[in-house]
């Protein structure tokens, strides 16, 4: 999918063409109206749709039961492309959502072949870090898919009554029976905090990648197989692009030198800023003239998700990046020493957060 | 399988040879000698062969924790064929083996099809028979799928990860997610007891058909699987035929005028033992000259499994029928007299477990 960007990252709909027209993912606009606090990740269309978003507005604003539902496969250490989604998280609950957490610990055992050990490990760090960014832990659950309650668990068997391997197989490609356990269990997640021993029913969101669609869709149709039989409802979801890496792919702690974590050193945060692809000319020559072009630069991508909140400082990176008056040398050093400060003070909220041993108070940690 | 006959039920090992020599099922025999007290079970070979029961006997001996395991599918009302596992379990039981008892209740739900509410009715009707039949409560644990431990259900998750669809579809045909869980399920029912939170390792013991031994090697695969990561140990097995229908095919609730059932009313009763099929010939005549066959014989089948538990009194009917002496007709007169009375008594016992309360004490009922 090639992405063009206009200063504010909205993407052309002919990008997401496919996601609005055939299944059926609404564009934020009409969202954004609603929101009674319009967060930059909204007007930069960072999140660009949804599905069914409107009606868990509606419920917010009337006062009735809402919650965001998300999952963290721990599979690596924190990086920016999660703390993108803690903001998300935090911003939501400023709205007055309730919060819920998963880590996907089962998944990442089951499906990406992590050690106990280590799924459990990482998946504290996630906890952690939510935390420290700002996340209220009096109203967030944070829990472990290994480590749940009965009912939950229920739903994972009762659901797998009303799947066919043939939709799974549409969805995951070649099956396994830890892939079917891992998508019965990510339904489980999505759909279990409506259940009466989960405070019952509420108005469920679920913020992903446009990528995880598909388990939103496969969600929602299970929801509509169980409505009669456990009154359960459709998920409401909305799509987030991802902070790409600084080699213009998506973040991933697989490719650790294109990453930035939570926990890297400065030294090390700035080596790979320096060393990020960008949308810079073959010379500065060439630059001067022509200008940058931030629709391609790693590090423009870190100004317009985190560094410059502020529109009008966007803007103007923006302009002196395309006009050629900013070239990428001086651009790095600056997202450096903004995403330097960013990253040295919640380090400290971090160190704080593991010290006061907040985490043992707010999640149990699975006994195997 | 053609099943031979002789007085004692025995089979001839050609019956058994495929499980014996392929499948590495050994003959019970050696078993016997073994065994504290020898119940009819045994010496007339209704157990018929087992996997790893010496081990299991020898831990017994010597005052390690032993458990027998067993699993009821609740698809519909209590019958004489689980009587004979009520009875099995009451033996195992004095033997000094502590009990658990399955409540098949999610693969009711998602293989069979079942509603939930009679799927758990059903299991509470099975508790309520086995208590009544003698088994102990205060060392048996009773226990639905879908009303398990978080232990419990991480197992079915992390087991996911060590088996394969092909291994699955060698076992159950074509599959399906529910299939899939299914068996899951049924593995953790059998390696669960061993968990520190179950109490720690002990030697499990699970009595079943010779048609699920399939279930029974999948779960000693899964338990090889995992013994170095969670400490698990294939369990010991033991094979039992199951007593037939009053029309000659296996005991089944879904062909209810060919089953007793332990609540049918005396009529029904009378009328299905004097319609069963019998080995008799076809006249009086015939049958006086060459004898009834009680290889063939249902009511036979009673006798040996349950109404005749004395060797010389079972030995009396069979040598009376082979003779031609007694005919069917009367021989099943004295079955139904005698059924009728186990059945009575049976019931006045039953009545009492349920007036009493006994079941809410002794199993949690699943909330949806």
């Amino acid at each position: 999918m090639g992405i063009k960007l206009d200063p504010w990252g909205h993407l052309s709909i002919s990008d997401y063409e496919k996601l609005f027209t055939q299944f059926g993912i609404e564009p934020i606009d009409s969202v954004i109206e609603k929101l009674p606090v319009k967060h930059y990740f909204f007007t930069r269309k960072i999140v660009f749709g949804h599905r069914d978003m409107e009606k868990w507005l509606d419920a917010l604003k009337c006062g009735e039961k809402v919650v965001v539902l998300t999952g963290f496969m721990p599979s690596g250490h924190t990086h920016l492309g999660h703390l993108m989604v803690f903001e998300e998280l935090k911003y939501l609950q400023q709205l007055n959502a309730h919060i819920h957490v998963a880590i996907a610990d089962a998944e990442a055992y089951v499906v990406r072949r992590l050690s106990r050990r280590r799924a459990i490990k990482y998946g504290l760090e996630y906890i952690a870090h939510a935390i420290a960014w700002g996340l209220d832990p009096d109203r967030t659950i944070f829990y472990f898919q290994t480590n749940q309650s009965t009912d939950y668990y229920r739903l994972i068997q009762l659901f797998s009554r009303k799947t066919s391997l043939a939709e799974m197989e549409a969805i995951y490609g070649e099956l396994s029976p830890a892939k079917i356990v891992a998508a019965l269990t990510q339904a489980a997640d999505i759909l279990h905090p409506q259940l009466s021993s989960y405070g019952g029913y509420k108005y469920v969101l679920v913020p992903v990648g446009a990528d995880q669609d598909p388990h939103i869709r496969l969600t929602r149709d299970i929801a509509d197989r169980f409505s009669t039989e456990l009154g359960l409802e459709r998920p409401a979801s909305m799509y987030h692009k991802f902070i790409t890496g600084l080699d213009g792919n998506k973040m991933s702690s697989s490719r650790p030198e294109y990453a930035i974590f939570l926990l890297d050193d400065e030294e090390s945060v700035k080596r790979k800023v320096l060393n990020a692809l960008t949308g810079g000319r073959a010379t500065a020559e060439e630059q001067r003239k022509l200008g940058g072009q931030p629709g391609k630069c790693s590090i423009y991508q870190l100004y317009m998700y985190l560094l410059s909140i502020d529109n009008k400082e966007l803007l103007e990176v923006y302009n002196s990046c395309t006009s050629g008056k900013l070239l990428c040398g001086e651009c790095k050093r600056k997202a450096y020493e903004k995403l330097a400060k960013v990253l040295s003070e919640h380090k400290k909220k971090y160190k704080k957060v593991v010290e006061t041993g907040v985490l043992e108070k707010v999640v149990e940690k699975p006994s195997f």
